[in-house]
């Protein structure tokens, strides 16, 4: 049995055993070696390279590979199988998607404030008078000969009385502390509290004189990114927050992708490990390390991610969601404990989880679309999340038609050479000078920050940039020629936004033609997603009141670049509104509140839903807008 | 720190470190050394004696241990402290009472029917119309372009048109399974169901092709001895039993000393692991293994016990049940996942406990009255549990009145020098030749089967057969003599049944004055707490129209002898019947139907309780009860 010896850059070793003939890339995969593998194997976006130091394996020359890189010992690792024992290094770049856990100091934060204002919101709206979990004092009559009730007892009907004489339930966790707990503290205790149809479960007993705090985690999962908050669930304060991209990403860069290896051997169970152990495991880890709360202290766990990323995090069979007739395992969500998914929660800890809509339209939308209030307003609004998954909702506060477009990891710094998410060192925002071509640029983190690649909303700046200055063509291909404009030995041109020298980690900062072909595709999805959605309506875009964009884009998006690339509809600006995370501000909502929770539910079976993949004019619509800014550019009369 | 070595006779060892003045008993215990401690170190039984080979301890030499054991390196554990490195032996018989499961053939046998008539009692009763755990053939459409709702709503859509719209939760464990099972078996699929107040839960999925059973297991745990069946959930049919001694005997005899332990640090655990992993779980693998039911198809376990019992299988606190005003945790059982507290047993597992009704009447009392027809009857009868914990419950269909008794586990064969339990090579009954003094045997097993021991009727028997034949005194003091009666250095009687020779073990088989008085303790507790019982009502023995007699104590129980040593009341013996494990049979109710176990809720409220301890009176009678038969002579007319 051939025996592989991965080698990262920084020295770290992963072995592996192999068969003769496995593929390189499968065996990475088994052995959790950090990999980009956006195609996850199919041969068609070249990411997954790596140099073989030593030994030889059966590979051919791709058309990703340059002679020199072929030279040196890369191949592409999904197509090259294995024949004897071999070292391989892994490229550094390759980690860039995992992990990298990023947290952010909430003093004076703006995150803090829009949470702030989501909790306002929720109080306007009544729903926090139905806390999902919260805490009660309980001061109990010390049991005596003459009164000899049972400690479980004493305590359920000492709350029921409180609340309607609803039924109480005490969880097994409850249940074991009680008695010392009660014996400890003289009968006064305070209890956590939640609210189910029906009844209400005690989640935990502590003595009153016991610090405790009363916490739950809101969780987005998208297909690039996830992100999450630690909440104090009486107050509704934000304790923590952080993020880290979602370590899926080595089984591709799309749901679709990560579908099919999840329907390989073993492929729930590395799915499912990959999103909760890998990703969400030590995020939590991190928002307790940051806020000084216990993990055993988190009591409910929201999530709202699209309808593939809620299924592989369940590990479910998921193959049919993206097979005719398209159907999930589930859309609403089920009561489950947090523990059956993310380890190391405590027993009593609930999962909830924003129900999903069609087999491409989920929970991120669900909560998204609770949080932006598009459903509580008269106006006609267009909400878009601009995530891997492109997914709208276009309504109002009496009905509301749905739908979904694959864009692709573009706007959240994916399948970019240099792309990367909105943290430090990451280009959010560029204009170019239309004489000189050089750039001027916005770069996350301090004020010597230097740059190191480029998130959604730099991209899009970019790609803007580029071509009001016609240094690249409506096409995408580039035209000009000067220091920042370089082209390779096939031809191919790329923009300079940093040199080695210049960049944070001594490795170029440019955008190449690969590179704007992908986002060309993606905003080509999103518009052609959106024209056909007022289509199915029988409206142009002049009839939109208002368009809200959310996404972990960055810290905002340039509206004006963005609808001059022809990504959004060229309507008057001040229509346009950014809200940020929707997806989590809807998952937060859901934390806080039964209500909102049922709400949220509620708009998920009245939401209708077009599966745009099975329309016909779907393919038109997308090539035709596969153009800088669209091939009928009387559809944006102010770029002109 | 001192490294102690603890051997078998079998050679086995066990390695623990020590701190200089640790209790040789508590590192045997930490250690999980096999030793009995009935007394559970309170220096009071002699059991846990081990022989030093290597090193020295500090002790003294106890009224336990005769010269000879001192010389040859005989020490009492529990009176010892350790001073340096020590190998020590660990005797044999200390394994008596743990592990050993006994399995027994099903086909034709006096258990399976016994379970049978149960059965029908219940399909009589009507509790057969609602099993608790039940399966359903489900033939569902399958999905198409037009019919697109998710697999766990169109399966639990389709559960609740059957079951009058009761609204239907699904488990974690059969919402994993739903899409892949669903598309294997063309959306024919049978569900395990299980019925909740105010719903209905799916515990699992299966395709109608997959052979599938669905089973339950019944515990009946007590002090001494842990019984165990596996069924049919659907038919009732018995698949299997198995008993095994409880694991907790070497943390003490009774059910005071296990709390004592519990209340140690790391007790808790300790007690709920010896009989969870060690009792329960072997028991558990055996039933499986001989039914061939895999474990994953246990959906139910139901478990009847003492209100100790049940409190430290669950790891709770149970100190409070014997301290003054004797309040456990809990009397009715609550809904929990059998996996919190038996390892090993399927995430969609239940478990039901039998409800407790005082801090020493527990589920054992309550499964066993629902078993034994009382509650349901309108002649006066008084039902009684022979365990290590003495029940009884008074009344009929009207009223009842319970109360506990320490009996000690005399009745199993416990705290008696050869005492065993009810297994192959036990001595079930005996009758002793007036003249010649010889015994005459019954003997568990096969014809060739040799004596190794006395089980608990056997005990009764030859306590009654001593004292008939004026071997032993009314105080229970040796009388006689010849090859069957000896006496040792300090002239203490004993009664040889077996010499080594013709015992099966090389042991011999014999019963002292130490043995006889801790059974006259035991039917003195008894025959106390009936007549204490009584009084409280105002009656006496002869308004008794029935006794029932329960408990593991043998095949049966020889009323007459039981009698004639004054342990139950001299009434006609056609009022006497021997029931066999009726806590066991209350199990299996609760295991089959939802309406039992409520119904056994229900009489667990309506049972008065009355605390003897608290009783003035009961020490009298106790002390009055501890002759042969009685000081008072007159209340046993016919043995005179």
């Amino acid at each position: 049995m051939p025996k592989i010896t991965f080698i990262s850059k920084s020295g770290k070793k992963i072995i592996a055993q192999a068969q003769n003939g496995d593929n390189l890339l499968e065996v990475a995969h088994l052995a959790s070696v950090p990999i980009d593998a956006p195609c996850n194997g199919s041969g068609t976006c070249g990411k997954c390279k790596m140099r073989i130091i030593k030994g030889e394996l059966k590979s051919e020359q791709s058309r990703h590979l340059s002679d020199e890189e072929w030279a040196e010992g890369w191949r592409l690792s999904c197509e090259s199988w294995i024949d004897e024992d071999l070292d391989v290094e892994v490229p550094e770049t390759a980690e860039a998607f995992r992990a990298g856990i990023r947290t952010a100091d909430l003093s004076n934060s703006r995150t803090k404030r829009a949470f702030e204002k989501t909790r306002e919101k929720l109080e306007e709206g009544g729903f926090l008078s139905t806390p999902a979990v919260f805490t009660k004092l309980l001061q109990l009559s010390p049991p005596s000969l003459d009164d000899t009730m049972p400690d479980a007892e004493r305590v359920e009907r000492a709350i029921s009385v409180e609340y309607d004489n609803l039924p109480v339930r005490i969880t097994f966790h409850a249940f074991k502390k009680l008695a010392l707990v009660l014996r400890e503290s003289n009968f006064q205790i305070r209890v956590v509290l939640a609210r189910y149809p029906g009844y209400l479960s005690v989640l935990d007993v502590f003595g009153t004189t016991r610090q405790m705090i009363c916490a739950g985690v809101a969780i987005d999962i998208g297909t690039t990114t996830v992100s999450s908050i630690l909440v104090n669930l009486e107050t509704g304060e934000l304790l923590a927050q952080a993020s880290a991209g979602n370590s899926q990403i080595v089984y591709g860069a799309d749901v679709i992708n990560r579908i099919i290896e999840s329907a390989k051997p073993g492929g729930r169970e590395r799915l499912k490990k990959a999103v909760t152990t890998e990703t969400i495991a030590p995020l939590i880890t991190e928002l307790c390390a940051v806020s000084g709360v216990p993990k055993s202290q988190i009591y409910r766990v929201s999530v709202a991610g699209n309808t593939t990323m809620e299924h592989l995090l369940m590990g479910l069979y998921a193959d049919p969601i993206r097979m005719e007739p398209y159907i999930p395992t589930f859309f609403i969500k089920k009561v489950f404990q947090a523990r059956n998914v993310i380890p190391g929660l405590a027993e009593s800890c609930q999962l909830a989880l924003a129900p999903n809509v069609g087999s491409y339209v989920g929970g991120d939308i669900t909560a998204g679309t609770f949080a932006s209030g598009l459903w509580d307003d008269e106006r006609l609004t267009l909400f878009i999340d601009l995530g891997t998954n492109g997914e709208m909702v276009i309504g109002n506060n009496e009905y509301m038609l749905c739908c979904a477009c694959s864009a692709g990891p573009a706007f959240e710094g994916g399948d970019v050479s240099c792309g990367m998410r909105a943290t430090n060192g990451a280009i959010e925002a560029v204009t170019i000078d239309a004489e000189t071509m050089e750039p001027t640029m916005e770069i996350i983190g301090d004020e010597n920050e230097k740059p190191i690649g480029l998130c959604g909303s730099g991209i899009i700046d970019l790609v803007s940039q580029l071509f009001k200055t016609k240094i690249i063509s409506a096409s995408g291909k580039f035209n000009r020629e000067g220091d920042r404009v370089k082209y390779d030995e096939y031809g191919m041109g790329r923009y300079i936004l940093a040199t080695a020298e210049e960049s944070g980690n001594g490795h170029e900062v440019s955008l190449n033609e690969v590179d704007i072909d992908n986002l060309i595709r993606a905003k080509g999805a999103i518009f052609s997603a959106i024209n056909l959605l007022l289509g199915q309506l029988g409206m142009d875009v002049s009839c939109v009141e208002r368009i809200l964009v959310a996404g972990g884009i960055g810290s905002g998006i340039n509206f004006d670049n963005a609808i001059s690339i022809g990504m959004l509809p060229d309507i008057p600006r001040e229509r346009y509104l950014y809200i940020g995370n929707s997806s989590l501000a809807g998952a937060y909502s859901i934390l806080l509140s039964r209500d909102a929770e049922d709400k949220i539910n509620e708009l998920s079976t009245t939401m209708m839903y077009s599966e745009l993949s099975s329309e016909p004019g779907y393919m038109d619509e997308f090539i035709s807008a596969c153009f800088l800014p669209h091939t009928n550019s009387s559809l944006f009369p102010s770029v002109q």
